[in-house]
């Protein structure tokens, strides 16, 4: 069978040297590095779970492209039923890490460049799709973990791409030759990149005449030459940095969210790795369908997982107060679970209502009016549930001391005493779930929720587009003889 | 085949004759009366859909219990495929009414009734379930139109039903002897009932002991002796009487929605028509099952349709006023887009994730908390969506003068000029759409949406019910590794 | 006194004999036709109240202007301390009438008059503002009712007035000799113009070079030759027209709110009645401060005290149900009040932050985002609260039966047994209180809330021209010690 | 002049020895720890800007007490003017430090114990009124600076105090004697009070019969024998211990907020600094009139000052991308005013509708409906407000890098290149304000705000306390002509 184990996961890790920088330091060891190495376990319980006979149904399938089974993370859809154990898996994931599973990114674009590379070839005679589809099987047969990259710093926004003043601020085609392409620019918020065998990269800045060397689409190893990783850094990094044991944190092993831009500094990509050069018309398709496939996960999906950790420290929170039997902290859960229930509904009728594309491609990617409708009702449910769960954690989720004050002799007693309701719970206990609350309530996921797979403005930009109104206006001509 | 024609279903009604009142006075023939007529012509379309080829496969299915096709609506769903298929047709129904199709209150309780009196018989060894399957089986053959009740006046809501002063308040068996049983009370609310030919009655406030006497349900014709309409009189079917022309109207041919109190002034009703009586734990069964049935049509079907004919009459509407471009008028008619397609999601994932309940009987019913959640979702989007379409059509929704005005000499060049909008669309047609917006934001449909298959609160109570947060509360203690 | 008593004014108006329409026929007289009656009425009640010693303090004040009291209504406010009382006699008058005073518009146009009139003769050396104020003094002299018209058909939103096919969509002059001005056109929605003396007429189309003839401000004789009122027609008028008794209604007395589409076919206004005309920038003052007025108005005085309505009647229903006790429903009535008050106060604030416009005109009007904040606020409440009290008071508000049925011996008894909730209250009370819900939340309420004053974009454009974030961003600056 | 300059404040802070905690390490200095530093920082500017002659009209007061000027937050409101005044400061202060006052608990508790103390008296014939004036007179002419702790950690919320296995998880009297009083237990979540000179002291638990030992309040010296601090201790704390200048932070002066829970261990308190003590049934009222008052600080005043920082942010980001025409941001802008203008407008109406409470003390109190209101709104407003400014500064607020690598000589080059939007902004200063946005939309300030002054809950039981419906219920039975 071609799945890792978890420890040759880490193992194969240790072969790759990407070049990373955070708080103004070089990382030299991701494994080692507090922050990088939530990362690193995150995306190695992704292996596990695929050999875990718990979990295998969800975490991994039988791939027809190698005749074997595969971590479902490296394997494109080929059906509705695909989409929806797909949508399955990116709950499941969520929940188990509260945090990021980091593959999703590189999982919708495959899909989006199997499609679009299928289609590519058919119209203009091109030869990607078979080169993807190697490049594809390679990733099965090695198990490796991928990760994607597609925004961009841009500039102005009032002002068209080639009208920069600076051109690298889209990544940008600088040489081709006989032997591959030459990259230079940037791709920013790129979760967890570090941490994988393999980077796959779209383009986002292709839209008008003259753009084509913006339209590249290609797959690299994460410490290929040229390439920098200048990592986030945030209160809940120095947090991490400064604490004696991870026991002191809201998650202790998984963290909350790590992101880097990654500069491409004259990146030399050999042809059997490019997958879209040029074609400039393609770029919107391989966008648009990574998008629709992206909001379907990280609006229908992922999120349903993460809510359901804040519903369970909420109702935790209710427990140890004594409040079980208060109605407004009981309708304030279930306005909670109603708000988890209509991103799942939302994320499976995605998936359900999915469909081959193109026709004869094989990939099935999900509806595009529902994945963007999952993801803009998210949007907006996501900050509504933090502030839910707020309230039902209470000021003490801003208030607490550190937890590190449960071993200091000097106010042990009173913090022991006080923070812990007259209830028979521990009171560390009590803690930690607040300090879980804290990560949710009081970090970055407020913000992060909302512009993953793009904010409100690009759901509705999309929907925009697709909508359309004649069965509608029809329907009224009907009922008012209207001619 | 057993469908009846559209006009074998007119003459059919006329055998009935039901005793009905409406603003003071009998209605001597439902089939002339302006307003009952449009419930007669709802009630119509659903037989000519079932026998045009165009509509056929969402309106008629195969029934194994008569081994011929039948009309959907006389169908028990027996596998999640025919839930999502009921799914359709309620949407489809409603967006071609622009009304309530008057049928699925009885559909929905045949699913209750299939399923619980299997199980009463199962548990209790009752008779129940081959006597209702055989009045099935009857209606099927015949291609009756059942209509259905449950909502009751009830007395003070502090108290139980036993302590109020006057005991019919709920519907009360009264007597029962060899034949049959009597009952006294009264069902409020009912759609469309005079205009069918069946009446299934299921119970509501049988849950307590000493409540057996309200724990009764059971089918009759609709002009059994003891039975009086007193049908609602609201200023809508004022107009409908005053009008010279239905063309004046917003909804011409199938107008709001017409309910009626139906008075049981000692009703008998036959043994062979009595499918639950006095199993008073049984009654609740009955209620919630019908409820997350009813609840998945009502909140994430029927509404659907709705809704698209409201987004069709904006859109034409902002056509006519030359305001394609305008942005905010295009985000929110996207906004009415995505509240309409939360509302088919949840209404779908209701579907989808249906359950042969009890198992073994062979009955399929929707997902509870989806069925909820659907209603729940749709009571706050239906407001919303008026105050949309309302903000679109602006003020002339309600303040514009009779289409009579058209043909008034002295005023009809005004009217011409005024409310042409300087558009190329004739000005009847203008006033026409506004006339149908006016229908469904300044009328009886707010709160008739918010209250059909029961309110907010009825949702939420049920939500509360079937949430258990275990799974939540266990992701939480294995992440902060608490024992 | 200059006041006239509440039969002087019903006398008076015998005097006006104003061409209307309704329901395609001409409505001959408007003190007996039962639609127009209830703006009468309304309008009466105007008078009564300025003469009652217990409301005198809130509906008249002293006026320098003749030396007198007059009433409040034909007032122009010279301090903040006018524009607040002016304020609380919004809510006052709306919540004794539940419906539309039918004088603000009038009294809201009087201080952009005022206002603008003193600065165009200031900087263009016209005589406008004396004109305009010997026409005031004869108004409170006389103590005249005088209504307001802005609003206009418009033809093609997406094409500047002067390039519609038909130039009088808009207001528009058409002949200027040295008596007086000849004006074609319309104004819509305009609300009970026809049961006043006077109409005092504002442009709205004005905006760009060569739109000088639709820059014309005016008061004439609601009789004058030429004009034509087109009343609006809703099922509410239908159903007032068909009710044997006013007791049917859900405000007996007052009605919903009666609009009319105003024609004018070559209406003669002489100059001392003209007060702008042709001085095209300052058409865009007129508006901006009536607008600012007449947002204060709408948003934050008359909804506060038809909210207070709407409490009332659902507050009943909630006592009559015994559901007194209830959380969700005094959650639901708390909810409303604390939009009544968040309106209240906006109101409030856009008075008391109100400021002399121009400086040294004597004219205090609102201050310009508070009064715009408190409409946009309304907006919205305004539905939530329709949704609220129709949750709490039921389905029976779209299905009751005509209150005749209580009249009606066969059904009489039926009647009060099931529509009483075993409630002491008589059955009939219950009803009428129901019928007064069903009056503002199944009906022309919630559109013409939110269109009344313009909708929710013409406060948000008007926002948008005054903000000014200059303060915010030097705030930022400080803080981060930015250059 | 009593009032002391800023360097003054500093100095006289060093006479107090606080005992505190963070971190799990005492803190040996409050002036030098970088997090107690922020509270100094802001405590020091109130000193300035009272003697500042821009801001003096503002922050200072002339004070009858003393018959001299006072900083503002010593002073009782006497007026309405004098609350006007109180809110305006709140604003002033909360948008030149972007952080709490830390002074406004104090300056809201003087309000509730001038008036019960006033109140006690007249009725039991006490004597604390003079003893709290004398206290407040020595605090004015030292010009002091004073915090405030009412919040308790209280026990299960479902058992009554006295039913608690613990009796201190509220402050309790444990002893009295002829010189004072001794209290156990502990005050958490109180806002900077190590920096502040005296600690004033509010019962939260006194409610029943023979909870009378809970009855108290007091003034101590914050640095009392038997006063321990332990601080909160967040990932913003760790991040500024981390950092290696303030430049590196969101608000590199004033912080977050900064607040400990302070454990009363048998601390002394004499009689003449003992306010209440025992009469249990006043307890209600120092916390409703603290609260009300505290209401209007927290949702009217402050908040609205916070919100300008975020505004004035956003704007700023707006511009840096070049998006100033983009109409779904000027929208976003636009509804961030709304919101805080409507706070606002709450805030005033809070103070101006202001009146004596008690009759005769002379101690003005806000509204009581009106201070709930605003506290009501604003929590939902923040969460707003948040979320779109977090839709507007982009995902590189939770993305950013440390500024650190803006020195990191191995990536400034691209972090000066890919960060700066092809703006001509320094990046450093485009950075800087993302990362205020990041202080204010991903850390304490969402679930900081909506418990600060108690959560939405506590507003709405007083809401409940006050509100009556009888004026609402009078009109409509006046409109319906109910007997």
């Amino acid at each position: 069978m071609a799945l890792m184990t978890p420890e040759q996961f880490e193992e194969s890790l240790k072969t790759r040297k990407p070049r990373v920088f955070m708080n103004g330091k070089q990382v030299n060891n991701i494994l080692e590095n507090k922050n990088t190495r939530t990362v690193v376990e995150s995306n190695k319980a992704s292996y596990a779970w695929a050999l875990d006979p718990q979990y295998a149904a969800i975490m991994s399938c039988y791939s027809p492209l190698i005749d074997d089974v595969v971590n479902r993370y490296t394997h494109v859809s080929s059906s509705t039923d695909d989409l929806v154990k797909k949508a399955e898996a990116g709950t499941f994931t969520a929940e188990m890490l509260g945090t990021c599973i980091y593959r999703c990114v590189g999982y919708d674009a495959f899909h989006a460049l199997a499609s679009t590379t299928w289609e590519m070839d058919r119209e203009l005679k091109t030869e990607y799709y078979p080169r993807f589809m190697d490049y594809l099987k390679m990733v099965q047969q090695k198990d490796l973990s991928v990760a994607g990259a597609l925004t961009e710093p841009r500039g102005k926004r009032n002002q068209k791409t080639l009208a920069w003043p600076d051109p690298f601020l889209s990544l940008k085609l600088v040489d081709k030759n006989k032997d591959g392409i030459v990259v230079r620019g940037a791709k920013i918020n790129i979760s967890g990149a570090y941490a994988s065998h393999e980077l796959v990269v779209l383009p986002q800045a292709a839209h008008y005449e003259g753009e084509e060397d913006y339209a590249i689409a290609f797959a690299i190893p994460t410490d290929t030459k040229g390439l920098t990783y200048v990592c986030q850094y945030s209160p809940y990094s120095a947090e991490r940095d400064m604490a004696e044991s991870t026991e002191e944190l809201g998650n202790p092993l998984f963290g909350q969210r790590e992101t880097a831009m990654i500069v491409f500094d004259n990146v030399f990509v050999p042809w059997e790795r490019v997958f879209h050069c040029g074609e400039r018309s393609y770029s919107i398709k391989l966008v648009t369908r990574y998008a629709k496939t992206h909001r379907m996960t990280c609006g229908g999906t992922c999120k349903v997982g993460f809510i359901n950790q804040i519903i369970g420290a909420s109702k935790l929170i209710q427990e140890y107060k004594g409040l079980e039997q208060t109605a407004h902290i009981n309708d304030q859960l279930m306005e909670m679970v109603v708000l988890r229930e209509t991103g799942r509904a939302c994320g499976l009728a995605a998936a359900q209502k999915g469909a081959e594309e193109p026709e004869g491609s094989g990939v099935f990617l999900p509806d595009e009016t529902m994945g963007n409708v999952s993801k803009l009702n998210i949007c907006n449910a996501f900050w509504r549930i933090m502030a839910l769960a707020g309230d039902i954690g209470g000021g003490l989720i801003v208030t607490m001391p550190s937890m590190k004050e449960l071993e200091n002799p000097e106010v042990k007693d009173y913090v022991e005493e006080f923070y812990g309701f007259g209830s028979d719970e521990p009171t560390k206990n009590i803690m930690k779930v607040h300090k879980l609350l804290q990560h949710w309530t009081a970090g970055m996921h407020g913000v992060g929720t909302w512009h993953g797979a793009g904010p409100v403005m690009a759901q509705k930009i999309m929907l925009q587009r697709v909508i359309d109104y004649e069965h509608e206006k029809n329907l009224v001509k009907q009922t008012l003889n209207l001619k």
